[in-house]
């Protein structure tokens, strides 16, 4: 674990920084094919390693597969592990919901019951997101007309498919909620329940909006529509040190994404948004890069396409996706002017386990006093040979600081 | 340092794993020599190298040169420094004593006194294996036929040459006791102290026990018989995290040396032995590693004869013990029918030092979703620039996990 307080002291000014973090970037060599990455045409990531020094980055230990969040905050140099952010919170972030401190968040399944009101369906018959996003605005509505609970705010969202979250505000609320969700088709959803020590009251709460959310879902007309949100990953937001004090750096991300945009405002990046919104291209995230030049010493920018046809185990959509972000790299170093660019990823996903996956990272430091090391090509096997050699992601943070000369000496 | 805290809850069915500890594997390359490993004729050790990923694992630290019990307390997972063995609970182990809990083991150095009563030989001459032997049995029958100490059974065991295992079995015992074994000629052995807040009825139990042992010792009439036991590393079982339990494995330990089935039964793995007891050969082994295919998950198999020619400086025999050990090796892949197969070794052992020695493991993981890397032959440098990399053995076992997909995702 990286301690910051050790850093925080040293920090003086120095270079600028571009963090490129390509999602799912990594994946494995096997007998008769490289990974996607050894196998993709990218002449100017290999330029770009081989003007500096790669390795493998492991986001949260050996064997470990994370999600986003851990592998985001490995690189933005927090510890997975002590900061690991609840479900609910994600689901918060990744929908783009403004998040406050206080707020009691939860993931919900939307889920059929039978006539004995057992759960017979936790996805509601994989219901589609053209059914679901509108059902859950009625929802909304009536909840809004009908307040369930005096005092306290319900907000009810839809992430994706049979995907919900739920939002409590108000006064004194207490996240430390068990699982209502029972996880297994045939038992009754669970009444909410107070955790350790936490206050009862917002067990109760829980329980009330439960009851509306049964009630509003009643109403609807549809014979198939969902009985019930069963709500699970009770969370708020968590302390989390600030980026910007933690490393001197003002940093802004730029990601097409909530999600990505989400983990980095909760560490306190800024959020940088075009004249139309959020980026929504490689173009946009440049044209941002660019704008920041004079604001920013630190710039998060997220590319998602790798991870994307990672998980849909599409070899070939992968490689291509990387290709496609090897065309954008030379307009995008160009646009950030950074001293320092590191190039990883949050984590690997590889077509063939169609998901994330334990594997080291890739990874490459290069500009100010990386350095090079004799590895001229970017992927699996190469980097393993580099002066970077293997490491937890979370050292990436602090090596990019002391190349970009923004560490003091510590000691005479 | 390993969590398991955090790999338990991420645990799922997977696939079956395979750990082959080759005892004493790592040496070093020499100027005008390879290490034993890269001289040996090892094609199937080769060729499992080339369809997986390799690396060099560290048992304890860098520098550090592990005894057995670390060395494999490590492989198996666990943190050797937190889970340290004692000397005693090591004998104990290593002659296959039953030990349970409450017990207190020490071991012990036959030895000679003069004149004065000082300890004039802390080996007793080096006495042989063939008087030894048969003189401690003749102790401990004597210690049988008057009992030194009401309620206190005492068992006195010979381990080899001059080295015997002490163990005391009654209630309230208490192992925090210091050596009282001076380490030097010329000075009298200590008497039994209690180390800390630790209880004093045993310090007088253990000397009551060493004047009956002095005692019986001075009833054999050969001259040149050793004159008392000089007890030190006075120790019981520890409290250990279960094997299952930590990696949801049904584990096997299929070794032919006590120790390794010892050290393996301290985790909770189930001891494997035929129809004549316990394995002998490898041909043994092989057989019951496919007996256990449908009902263990977790295969640990010891191979020992490169660690022995090690110890005895004599280079040409771990040669051949590592070649012998590969014209096995298909037989035993093909009886494990492992789904991910771990070869890495407990400790180096050069023949250049006649011992253990410091140097990092070469260390292969293949299966699974381990992948491969460019390493096509299975020895120390080779293995340097492996996909592996450089890793605390501690990770071999959570990578293995990871491999067979054994571990689901950490955060969203």
């Amino acid at each position: 674990m990286i301690d910051f307080d050790r850093y925080t002291p040293l920090l003086q000014d120095g270079g600028r920084i571009l963090l490129l973090v390509v999602d799912g970037l990594g994946g494995y060599p096997e007998a008769d094919r490289g990974s996607e990455l050894e196998d993709a045409h990218t002449p100017n990531l290999d330029a770009l390693a081989a003007r500096g020094i790669t390795g493998l980055t492991e986001p949260a230990g050996p064997g470990i597969t994370v999600g986003s969040g851990p592998g985001h905050l490995a690189l933005f140099g927090y510890d997975p592990w002590r900061y690991d952010l609840g479900r609910g919170v994600l689901a918060a972030v990744g929908t783009g919901f403004p998040l406050q401190p206080g707020d009691v968040a939860a993931r919900g399944n939307l889920a059929f019951l039978n006539d004995d009101s057992l759960v017979s369906d936790r996805r509601a018959g994989r219901i589609s997101d053209d059914r679901a996003a509108p059902l859950t605005e009625r929802v909304q509505q009536r909840l809004d007309a009908d307040p369930p609970v005096a005092g306290v705010e319900v907000f009810l969202r839809h992430v994706s498919e049979h995907r919900v979250l739920l939002v409590l505000r108000g006064e004194g609320l207490d996240a430390r909620l068990a699982d209502m969700d029972p996880q297994d088709t045939g038992l009754a959803p669970l009444q909410a329940r107070p955790l350790g020590s936490a206050d009862a009251r917002t067990a109760s709460v829980v329980d009330a909006v439960d009851a509306a959310v049964r009630a509003a879902l009643a109403e609807e007309s549809d014979e198939a529509s969902p009985d019930v949100a069963l709500f699970r990953g009770f969370d708020g937001l968590r302390e989390m040190p600030d980026f910007g004090e933690r490393t001197g750096l003002r940093a802004a991300a730029i990601a097409s994404y909530p999600m990505y945009r989400g983990v980095a405002q909760l560490v306190g990046m800024e959020v940088l948004h075009g004249p139309d919104g959020p980026p929504s291209s490689m173009a946009d995230q440049i044209a941002l890069a660019r704008a920041a030049r004079d604001t920013h010493d630190f710039l998060f920018v997220h590319y998602k396409y790798a991870d994307a046809a990672g998980h849909d185990g599409n070899r070939e959509a992968k490689v291509e996706a990387l290709e496609r972000l090897d065309v954008d790299l030379p307009a995008l170093l160009e646009a950030a002017d950074a001293d320092v660019v590191v190039v990883s990823g949050d984590h690997a996903s590889p077509a063939a386990v169609s998901g994330h996956s334990w594997h080291p990272v890739p990874t490459l430091l290069a500009g100010g006093s990386a350095g090079v090391d004799d590895v001229t090509t970017f992927g699996e096997r190469a980097c393993a040979g580099g002066l970077l050699g293997l490491r937890p992601t979370e050292h990436l943070l602090p090596l990019a600081l002391g190349a970009a000369g923004r560490l003091a000496k510590y000691g005479a």
